[in-house]
């Protein structure tokens, strides 16, 4: 494998947008130079043909009494758009003030680059590294994994074999602070429509006989919290845990306090719900959010109707042992039993995500030498070693489903190494991936594949 | 004159649509062809200038003992489009099955001529008709009469000389059931927007510590209604007066029961403020409605942000003595109370109009010899022998606001005359005018001016 900087420079140049048929040449080239970079790594490669963009399935298998680690990571990308806002264009990379520009730069072609960078150097010195390696590269993650689930019901078994999972598709704040994601929220979407009249009505004419749509809808959303910030829907609670006592003073060292991050934002006050802080909030606690709302006039001025629909997009995040099955009927049942006269409701279902968590042994003080255990250990050092500071072990606010969806097909636990961080604009113009923090994730993951097959730490490359 | 069919064909072909820059030459047309009209019955025209389109000032004056109407109306119409769902071009006025199609057939053009024709035919047989005549046309009607202000500063008092007005800008059944319109609904409109963060953020990422302007926002609009239906904003409903009983007897004949008016409007319950049936509640009731509702992502499938801002359009419609400005006030500050932590409160005023309210005297059995008595009386005696039955005296749920300030600006009170029907499609594609129903029009108002004027009803043309 050459220089790991160009082998990011030409992956990015692949425009993997997964979401757009027009892309499907990047999907494929992406999807080829990924191959080809495992199979210089001594990797078999399978491309499965899936409903729609193929996963890469790659093995290094060697004697089964050797941990076995499961790499995932995806070669699709973010669409590029809007394209005029960025610097240089999305998919010709170029390399500014120590970062590399480009779509996928950070999310997710730069830290599969980084663990393919770090296994050549381990593997340049050890030929024979004592770990039996499987990838999973899938090409939907920015579609939301549509087609994992049709591959853990072919796969699934095959992976419980595995130990465990190593991935690097979450963030961590820079500054030289890495964080270890232990937990990712589940996720339940739902469309609300309140539909009132067969047509818009004149608010003059009519007004004062029937519904509004609005109006419903808005005593609907208002009555999905309570005043003190809690959701208000009979059961959403249930599963929820406790936050530990480790999590707490983890997040005591996050380097990022109240009034930081209220600038950060931009808001008059940060607002939690009940109990819990606002730095808790985002990552410990369940929401409810509105992503979006619409119904008659929005132009400029005034147009006097009521109109004849309105709809919200609503989407919760769960924590613990919430499921989101049962939070959607919940909701569904609850805004049915709390819709006012005169008016219907629809709903379309959006997606739902388990929540994932796991617990770091040596967080809680525990002593365990299962894969699991020593990979977060050789985590650890790794990170300590070569960025200077221990990681943070955290949950975080986002959703990864797949995360999910690997533990209940195949039951495996994921140790997450955040390689993100807030200045690679991921999902927006000018993405970009720090050449430096390359180099040390390099360093890192030389070190934690070193560890994990227990080997001396003068080996590294 | 020429055949009125004739001249309101030539009339709508003007396409003299206000709010368009691009229709300048069909509003110059409209004017001048009225203008003409006026002229051939003998009328004194002057074309005052305004800020935006000329209004038409037009007058025929004798014996200052002699009654003085002021008729109101307007060249201007509402915006043609969709032009694809009109049956013929809507500024090509056409014929079909009784009925002549184009935009303004109905509002305000047809009425205008119905009057018109009325008067050439009264004067063809009385030249010396014992009538002063004002006639005030203005350009904006469809704009919401901006320029009438400004018009009424100027002239107010020049027209405090008359007595009273008559209108034909108003609507009725149909079937032969005229309605003659006793009171208008007032008007405040508020455009209200929350913003929160900078920009959109990331629903998992900071889902949990900030307030979410829909959030804050659906809240805000659920707290303007209590769970009867009433408006709840302190000193809303000071000043609304209450339903007359000979309002309730005039309401008992209205052609429409509330399983009619549920099939028409297409809901499933009709659903009126507490202390109102929902046939009440559209004419003598106030009103808050929301007319329309926007904030983060609104497209196909999910988008998981929390907006940095979301907005509602309001309006109140209000009735007796409510205060336009003090309820824009009361709405604002109840707002702005109770607006949650997190996001902060941006208002966009929007019109203010006056409610409009009068009582035919002969409907409480008084005995009114004055202009305005004896207008009312006319116009019963009118529509009663040209229609077959006898009006019935209603407010409207409507506002049109240049109503009230005729009478806040020079006191005349106004008899207005519903011409148009729920057939005519008023501000849509097909608006229309029923042939027969305008022959039964000018008929009318053919004994109208006869009646006021004092002459015997043989010398009907």
């Amino acid at each position: 494998m050459k220089d790991p900087i160009a082998s990011l420079a030409e992956y990015i140049r692949f425009a993997s947008v997964s979401t757009d048929p027009a892309y499907a040449e990047g999907m494929r080239g992406a999807r080829d130079y990924a191959t080809q970079l495992l199979q210089s790594l001594g990797f078999a490669v399978e491309t499965v043909a899936t409903p729609l963009h193929p996963i890469l399935l790659a093995e290094r298998k060697g004697d089964p009494s050797w941990p076995h680690i499961v790499l995932y990571g995806h070669y699709d990308v973010q669409p590029s758009d809007p394209d005029a806002l960025w610097t240089s264009p999305a998919f010709e990379p170029t390399v500014r003030d120590g970062r590399i520009y480009g779509r996928g730069a950070a999310d997710n072609k730069g830290p599969t680059i980084v663990h393919m960078a770090a296994l050549a150097r381990v593997l340049e010195a050890h030929p024979d590294l004592p770990l039996n390696l499987t990838y999973v590269i899938e090409g939907e993650e920015e579609m939301g994994s549509p087609s994992m689930g049709w591959f853990f019901e072919r796969y699934g078994e095959r992976l419980a074999q595995a130990d465990c999972l190593l991935v690097s598709d979450t963030g961590s704040p820079g500054g030289d602070q890495i964080v270890v994601t232990t937990g990712l929220r589940g996720l339940v979407g739902l469309e609300v429509i309140v539909h009132g009249s067969r047509s818009d009505l004149h608010s003059g004419v009519h007004g004062g006989a029937v519904m509004n749509p609005i109006r419903a809808l808005t005593a609907l959303c208002a009555s999905l919290h309570d005043t003190c910030g809690q959701v208000n829907v009979p059961g959403f609670y249930d599963g929820v845990g406790p936050i530990a006592d480790w999590e707490r003073a983890q997040l005591a060292q996050y380097p990022t306090d109240e009034a930081s991050y209220r600038e950060l934002l931009g808001v008059s006050e940060l607002v939690s719900a009940k109990g819990l802080t606002p730095l808790e909030g985002v990552r410990f606690g369940p929401t409810l959010e509105f992503n979006g709302i619409g119904g008659g006039y929005q132009g400029t001025g005034s147009k006097t109707v009521i109109p004849a629909r309105a709809f919200t997009k609503i989407t919760c995040r769960l924590v613990g042992q919430q499921d989101p099955q049962r939070i959607l009927e919940a909701l569904k049942s609850t805004l049915q039993e709390r819709c006012p006269e005169g008016v219907r409701l629809e709903f379309l279902d959006g997606g739902l995500a388990h929540p994932y968590e796991v617990m770091p042994p040596h967080c809680a003080g525990l002593e365990d030498n299962s894969v699991l255990g020593s990979t977060f250990k050789a985590a650890h050092i790794g990170i300590t070693e070569c960025f200077g500071k221990p990681p943070l072990y955290l949950r975080e606010g986002g959703s990864i489903p797949v995360i999910a969806d690997f533990k209940k097909a195949s039951g495996l636990d994921a140790v997450m190494v955040g390689l993100f961080t807030p200045k690679d604009n991921l999902h927006a113009p000018d993405e970009s991936f720090d050449l430096d923090w390359m180099e040390k994730s390099i360093k890192t993951f030389v070190r934690v594949f070193q560890e994990i097959a227990g080997l001396p730490a003068a080996a590294s490359g």
